[in-house]
């Protein structure tokens, strides 16, 4: 945590904010320890405080050593004074905020109550940009959600049956996800069988699985906090040549994606490495989506894997950076197929974290 | 969703609004019935129309009749010029927007785009003031909700042993809940025992529930989009005389609230009918949180049951409101005692929805 604030005190240098203040419940977990539900943390160059009410006072201590915690006694209400209180005792007349995460009418509150004494400065990505890049304490945190994921894909698609729902399958993983210790799935899960795997964000139904089509489950476990992204492609039964043809596409753009991500790469072009080829076997069209998203506190977080306006450009890649690598082809009335693994940026490459076994690696 | 429709365009006028723009997600659901988690509604005097993009323009047909579906490419981007084309077909001047959920960041980026054309008025509340009187088709919904709740803690309560954990009564808990039909619970459950029931807010751990000594079970199920919540506080083997002492107080409090909850009667009244008693116990630091909330498609809604500033006043409870009423005891060391049941406000009075027997009906 105090390489963290370290960092974050950089960044306010570098835009001239000699304090901030920290809403966003991921900002404040990752910049403290404290996974309560309500509360501010205030960051100047040398004071650290957690301002939070009386639910959370036992646990803000005990979670954020680094902070000093202050009570308040309801969060939002008191918080201008206690923010003039500290500016007070500080000196301060500037205290940057959240902009993309602070309500229009939250902020006009705070801006009255404070208005003449300090001057509320919006910022936007401040402690984001920090969290792309996965200290050790993380990584291993996330490993740690990876691996439960990559167990729960093969333990369960092994016992699932042809005529099991869409949702009697994302209840086992469920299940499998929170017996093997999960705090809980990082989002609903999808299962998407048949015509239905054409729909990215499917929510499962009374669909049965079927047998010689594809299924699409995407699904990640959430451990200490961190999400694990994966997504399988299976059949039950004997997949046909269609379904091999577009697999095999997918499975290839992905693998080129995976060859070519290194440290410097910008953000579109590592989408471009699965995209030109999908493109290229005649599917474009049918590849909607951004080739990844980073993952951490947030099952979205940057940097995001996507192609941008013509002319357009995105950021580096960076050693630390964990991104989902999940290319696909849908294709409506028949289906879809998308494969996604989780990667680390390395110095020279990245590193596949995900290890569960893909359709074909069984199948064929 | 007529009526509801009705009721907005009548604050709309109250307010001198010719047009609103909801983003809100349950409160897009409450005027539509769409459910997807993307989306804008623009509603006039005249006009109902529902903006989201391809993933979900099929879903929003079918789900919000009332309303004309419009693609947009990409949620977000293009809504200031879909919102200037529609500006221009119903010769508009002025929107209200959601300042309680439209980011300072979101708010810029969409004010600068239609600069000089359109106006944003920002609002408060207005979709959440209809939404605290809950019509049939809710009540119906809740009452499905709450029954499953009440079904759920009875049956696993009896299955519980002191050497389960917390971990695993809540585990036992959701399983109960998504078996008879929940979406899932309404907010993460918790249970705490021994000195965790001191922590109104615990996350479920490693902590064996122990006998003899409070364990406090708050959860609720969600069913439709609706929520229920329910607190029951247990002893796996025999309660002592100041526990006995503790929970009568809690008790006597919550019956004294459910006797006193009527229409007209001020939130922060209602909180007193239970706070003076716990205080005139001698118990009146140990009761930190508010005696109630409202709930329905949200966890929390209006009427907040709290007490106010000195001198301050709140709203009147109204029929067809549903309020959570839960006053609790905490004792750092020991542990603690809350007691939470659903009401609906009725003409007269209150009807208590909650069935769930409370330890004192099957323990003394």
């Amino acid at each position: 945590m105090l390489q963290r604030l370290k960092l974050l005190r950089t960044a306010m240098n570098e835009q001239s904010l000699p304090a901030v203040l920290i809403g966003a419940a991921s900002n404040r977990r990752y910049l403290s320890g404290f996974t309560g539900s309500a509360g501010w943390l205030v960051i100047t160059q040398t004071e650290a405080l957690l301002l939070t009410d009386s639910r959370y006072v036992i646990q803000a201590g005990q979670e954020a050593p680094a902070f000093s915690v202050r009570q308040i006694v309801n969060p939002g209400q008191p918080l201008p004074q206690r923010l003039l209180e500290i500016a007070g005792e500080q000196g301060l007349k500037q205290f940057g905020f959240e902009a993309t995460h602070v309500s229009v009418a939250e902020h006009a509150r705070l801006a009255e109550a404070v208005e003449g004494q300090l001057e509320l400065v919006p910022t936007e990505g401040l402690v984001e940009r920090l969290r792309e890049i996965k200290d050790e304490a993380e990584l291993t945190v996330m490993r740690r959600a990876i691996a439960l994921t990559d167990r729960v894909i093969e333990t369960v698609t092994a016992r699932l049956q042809p005529d099991h729902t869409e949702r009697q399958a994302a209840w086992m993983i469920e299940q499998a996800m929170r017996e093997g210790g999960a705090e809980g799935p990082a989002f609903p899960i999808i299962v998407a069988a048949g015509p239905n795997a054409a729909l990215p964000h499917h929510h499962p139904g009374n669909e049965p699985l079927g047998a010689n089509r594809p299924v699409v489950i995407d699904m990640g476990a959430r451990v200490d906090g961190y999400n694990a992204d994966l997504t399988r492609t299976i059949v039950l039964g004997e997949p046909d040549e269609r379904f091999w043809t577009v697999y095999n596409t997918v499975l290839e753009a992905q693998q080129r994606a995976i060859a070519g991500l290194r440290p410097g790469l910008l953000a579109h072009e590592a989408d471009a490495l699965a995209r030109d080829f999908i493109a290229a076997a005649g599917y474009g069209e049918h590849f909607g989506h951004g080739l990844g998203h980073g993952i951490g506190l947030d099952v979205h977080e940057g940097p995001a894997l996507r192609w941008t306006q013509p002319g357009g450009t995105s950021a580096p890649l960076q050693p630390g950076m964990v991104t989902s690598i999940e290319p696909g082809i849908y294709l409506e009335g028949w289906g879809g197929v998308r494969i996604e693994d989780l990667a680390l940026i390395t110095p020279d490459g990245c590193e596949v974290l995900s290890a569960a076994p893909k359709l074909h690696e069984k199948n064929r």
